[in-house]
């Protein structure tokens, strides 16, 4: 059953979703955090079984159709028989699927910003960040609380990088809203959201929290 | 009565200052400016008693339309029956309405550029500019005299906000004229003019005066 | 009798001109060095007697109309009766007719650029460049020859800042070419060419050799 | 015969790769790297005798059309009677010959992009990357191994400066791909591929990985 309603997942919820994100991977590629063919952007498709729509891998991601996208399970491995391409889905589509379960994601984008890779750099041991506005646009206090932004080495093995994501990622608790957004050093940057537009507005929002954090730094 | 003749505030005053703000708002983001949904602008409708349109909150600043304000008074709070939507006003129409009475502003501009947050950390009682041909662009001279953009706390509490607002600010004399900004540490920058053309160009203005004073310090 | 054929300047030459300086300053106020109403573009349209079709002051660069230019004499003073509009010619005029005079330039922008004025802070006695590519741009040997982008202090005294352009320009040699710039400190930069075209591509070429010494210097 | 069929190189060849060189050319025009008049772009046609189309010397890489394209040989003269304009071919052509021949490259881009000239001056002996995710998009290891992006002395002798790639151009060999770029010192990079697509994305990924390398530095 797709998270959308109590349908199952369907031809025309594929397109829609292949539609959006082939739309905003252009967005992201105009702006430079696409390099070559990097980058990869998933939306939540259903949850029992889990299913992601994932963008393909090795495409220009400034040219994607609403066709290339690949159908993916809770190990980000290529679903057949269930729409999307049968193209090879992005290496990091197991990661994708990690954040979806853990962290209830319905949409997630990785992009390769150089404030990010910048950042994991300079504090390796993740990203503190207190006392500034934007952190109200992830679900946090403006004053008086330190936030952080988790950093992770990076790897090619999705499944210890999605190991690597759940042992940083400190999920909602009474006091705080969870942190969306996960920086794998030396490679890029991972933000989500309910939607598709949530995840680009958390992007941008901790994007320009990095930035400050870079241009104030003693 | 409206600022803009001696009509009362017209429905198609209210569609001409939302068709104006939707298209400012989506210049803003599209400089990345408004990340996430952060950001706001306002026009002042009248004076006696004072109404400004601001953004409604909430909403990607790229993708208004003339619909999404709200109509709010001198506090900032929501006016309802006198046209606009019903949705909520932005968190920060309180210091716009502060910035229309007390400056005379006609329009004001609030965005999350980088160079103002980065000054006010750089220089957090203010930032004093000097010698520099833009200075005037926001009325001042270009030789031989400081001229000061204010830097305040931030704050949640907009009455708090509105009276540092005031204590720093210092209206036009007959050796000066005002200086049409303010600078939130933490947060960004508000920019305002007689209308959003004018406020517009004085917040490029000082974005590249920031800009300058922060490449020149030494 | 106009640079461009024998006739004398005709409204039809007034309007092309009108028309190649709008489009230019939309491109530049695209670029961002056009912030508020700053920065100014001019044609040569006549030698004998100079006349100059000039940006009008005052306006939003990205916003220009064909007849948003005056003509102007070799004081940069308006000509009425001429063609073009009544409208205030940009203060700047008195400099960009000094250029077209002794530089013999056909076109020359003027914009507010950051590396410019930045380069100019950092090496107020002029900027020295050697040993780059982008040198050949401007008409100078991209090996073993030092050129020198020269700076001028910032007045508002147009006689002045003509007077010292003049006095650090050097014009071609059998040896140099001359360059085709000039940074007023706190200010901005000039640069000119054979047409606008020429204009825009020296300034492009001056910009990008400003950023490559800013970002090179020790 | 032609890199692409068994047929000699067609007209109908030559205007697809006219066309394509001019959208690329167009594109990096926008992005800021093509100052002036500054770059070109190349595409094998044929390998036997090798030809090349070369974009055509001294024409704003903005405005470029299908036409304005040369054929060239393996030491980048021009070549008259079998199609493209007569123009005068891109000084760099002879480069971008010795880049086709020695690299097996059926296309190559050369920009004037800041990062790579920055990088140069500090590392003037090659530019070493090591344990980023980008590396993956040249064909290297994102892990444990030195990438070195070779950097050449600039020459206005075309010969020169296709010795001194070849003296620094080393092959794939079982255990490595090699690396599809070259800087030229206070000049800028070629990068190229096996068509302008590719070449483009190792372009877009250098210049990424560069300017992570220079944000990064001690």
């Amino acid at each position: 059953m797709n998270v959308f309603s109590s349908e199952p997942v369907s031809a025309a919820l594929i397109e829609r979703a292949g539609a959006a994100l082939a739309a905003e991977s252009a967005r992201f590629a105009s702006r430079g955090w696409m390099p070559g063919t990097a980058g990869n952007l998933s939306v939540t498709l259903a949850r029992d079984p889990l299913r992601l729509a994932v963008t393909a891998s090795g495409l220009d991601k400034g040219e994607l159709t609403s066709s290339d996208i690949v159908i993916v399970d809770e190990d980000g491995a290529g679903v057949i028989g269930e729409g999307g391409s049968e193209q090879r889905p992005s290496a990091e589509a197991g990661l994708h699927a990690r954040i979806a379960a853990k962290a209830g994601a319905g949409a997630a984008i990785h992009v390769h910003a150089l404030a990010a890779v910048t950042a994991a750099h300079v504090w390796p041991g993740g990203v503190v960040l207190r006392d500034l506005e934007m952190l109200k646009g992830i679900g946090h206090s403006a004053h008086g609380q330190d936030v952080v932004i988790p950093v992770v080495d990076n790897s090619q093995d999705m499944v210890a990088l999605g190991d690597a994501f759940e042992a940083v990622y400190r999920p909602a608790s009474p006091n705080s809203r969870d942190v969306p957004a996960l920086i794998v050093a030396g490679h890029g940057i991972y933000a989500w959201g309910a939607d598709l537009r949530e995840a680009r507005w958390h992007l941008e929002i901790i994007e320009g929290l990095l930035q400050i954090a870079l241009a104030t730094r003693r």
